[in-house]
């Protein structure tokens, strides 16, 4: 059998149907193995979740293999994300590792397994995709945002450090704390406790709140806009090719009415 | 009198205004009875209790019959699921239960009686409807969110579980830690436990955090857009449907200015 | 002076612009003066603050007295459910109280004089009618959440009761611990404590607090769909009416054509 | 070299991409200087980041005169906010303080340079700017949720104040514990503490929370709709431009059917 038979043949394999389904099977099943091994469980199933991990493991080189060599191009194959994402999975859960601390590592690559669902339900795919191309539209309010992270957090660890350094320490442990003053976690026990010294200090919470609350609100907003813009885009881009399909215009109404005058004229002439 | 007539009656009945007001004022008086028995109360109270609740499930018993009746076609009834639901929660209650153990349930079966009210109320039943409509649209987005669930509380069982195993025991109790941290709720209590082991373990929460309040705010524009693409093609549909009525179209212009040409060109003719 | 000429004088000083801000500037005052109540203050102030006190409460007076003899009609004056509110504030403040427990209801009429604030200022008292328009759309919306609230606390109050008389005790307690739940309040506690009798209790928390998120979004949806169709429908009959002034319709050209057409037939003939 | 050469100059370095990108690049290091600082150093680094310290404050002195000679009408140059803004940073840290008081003041000031970020990127401005321009019109929602608070805030001191002095004491520290109360931040302690007095309390803070919710929604429902409309003006004035150039209109066919009408008519005689 020729290469080329047999690049149309996992071709043909890739894209069948049951094949596909078979494939989230497998990765439903590895996801469940995953879990399984977080409850505690006598050593022969240990020695059986084991066994079923290097299973799946083979069956992921098996068909990643089979993608690739699916490929007419094979530099194709590498410039997919995903492609590249699936690949370096498989890899690296075929080193063998037994050192107690890099087991964990191992496990950790395990559990993205679980990612490859992402990689091959299109739906899924497009979401993600989605989602990922709304987050540059959010650069600027981000940047803005941090921006009054640190500076909070600059003012914060040089008046509170003295008071609690658990909570403003140093800038980076501030700016922990102002995430957390964000999301109204216990931030009273935090203003309480600086309130004591500067009793003013419910300002600095207070306008904190206030401009990220803000901030939050407006970068909400925006993509909501954003997204409400585009559909309206698409809607009236649809109206004006239907108008077009085959409708008589105001355009094709004046030409024929500069017929109409220039025959008149010439008549009259 | 015939079978015919009886279900032509009974069809009147189960249309007729007073009786269905009649429905619903038991049916409030039924889930008064429900809240009623949750209060301490003197024995013979309780006995008076007991006896209104065999009355109301003999009314909703004589009710539902009245409905089945009502039916001219009997196999029509049971294609309605709130029907099959009535009728469930009547036959339920019907059961004599004197175990202390059954006795709950029971209990919880006369309780859900309260959603009768919805079942009542047609814009109740409308609102519902419409509630249950706009689930299957987030489907890929709620699969999406289980998975980032997942893998997070994989990853935490794995790590976490040594530290505290009441919040990281395994991978469900993992789940529900992480629906407590995308909650906000004592959020931080759970991180900085952590984060004394692993102090980099901040990035996990923070991530997570992230990632659930962006696919949640990405499922609640996406409703909005929904929605509003609906209202916007039904006024769309609408303005198209006025328009159309008896209004001259550019086409008709077209039509008009073709026959005048024509006229014009036989006689130049 | 005729009592004519006392109210058309009375009706011009009611909407002189400077008379409003003197009125508007009273109220600040009383608000400012309600709050300094709450401070502990020496007892020589005490005395100027009940004489500012019963300086406002004249004032007040002579102000509605000033609208109601402005009036021509003195029935239309108690047509508008601000004039009354204004009116009863004012009635029984001039109540003289010296009782203990009396003096906090009179303390409560006083800080009530804030909210002429509202009916003095339109743009609040439009504010506040459009936030009052808002409200009965939400009807039924609320309706089905009290119907959620009502089984989930007669549930709750059935089984957990035992564990927690305070959180579950009866069903009204029951509710309040509910809206707790909704607004994430140490909802984790509440949660903890039933799973220890039943570990599958997270079922009732998680759905509950699925329902009413998923409720409360529709809730918002809704009214904001509502604004912005109306919004639209007024713009679309700006357009219309704008469309419509001197401008042409493709009617018009229709009919000219019948002319034309009409004219060369004839000459046909 | 005249001034006005030197103007030229300045103008064009002012305008220089390396330029602006090496400022930026400074006021990203004072950042970071900034963020050092907080954490603890050996004294020869402190002597290090002091040094520095001058350093960006030189370079800042220097580039803000770039800036004001390169302006060819002075006056201009303090027309704009963030040019005063800039220029009075520069000068209080030119200022020598030795004081330790004075020091933590001196420290604030270095931190504010961060903003200076905000006023160098022209796309951190516009977005400031707009967030800016949205708080007008929230003005008298604003000004309605603060009479709530007040109002709120003045029974809760009368009645309270006895129970617990720290949440309740006054009317400030009461509005503070409102705004506690409006974030859920352990409202329930709060309430659960005042219902063992008055058992009806909870009236209060359910009313108080249901208040603020709804003014707070109708406030973001209110910028959505502005937002969005101001989107949609601006796509319509752009639909109506590019319907006006070059298209004939039904205006324009009229205007023929007139001459072609006349024409006509004028045979027929």
């Amino acid at each position: 059998m020729s290469s080329r038979d047999l690049q149309s043949r996992f071709d043909r394999l890739r894209s069948n149907k049951v094949f596909e389904l078979f494939v989230v099977g497998i990765i439903i099943f590895s996801a469940l193995v995953i879990g399984a091994k977080t409850y505690p469980l006598p050593d022969y199933l240990h020695a059986v979740l084991r066994a079923l991990d290097t299973g799946i493991t083979l069956f992921f080189l098996v068909e990643i293999s089979i993608r690739f060599f699916a490929e007419a191009d094979k530099r194709n194959f590498f410039k997919s994300g995903w492609n590249i994402f699936d690949t370096l999975i498989v890899i690296v859960s075929l080193i063998p590792i037994d050192d107690t601390e890099m087991a964990l590592i191992g496990r950790l690559i395990r559990i993205f397994r679980v990612l490859r669902m992402v990689s091959i339900i299109p739906e899924l795919r497009m979401l993600l995709n989605s989602l990922l191309k709304a987050l540059p539209q959010l650069g600027y309010v981000m940047l803005l945002m941090f921006i009054i992270f640190y500076i909070y957090a600059a003012v914060g660890s040089t008046f509170f450090a003295a008071i609690n350094p658990d909570l403003w320490g140093n800038i980076s442990i501030g700016m922990l704390t102002l995430f957390r003053v964000m999301t109204f976690e216990d931030w009273t026990d935090v203003m309480y406790e600086t309130m004591e010294v500067y009793s003013l200090s419910w300002i600095y919470y207070l306008s904190f709140i206030f401009f990220t609350t803000f901030a939050f609100l407006n970068m909400i907003i925006g993509i909501v806009v954003n997204v409400l813009e585009d559909e309206r885009r698409k809607i009236r881009d649809e109206e004006e090719l239907e108008a077009n399909v085959g409708q008589p215009t105001i355009q094709d109404l004046k030409q024929q009415l500069d017929a109409i005058q220039g025959m008149l004229e010439e008549k009259a002439r």
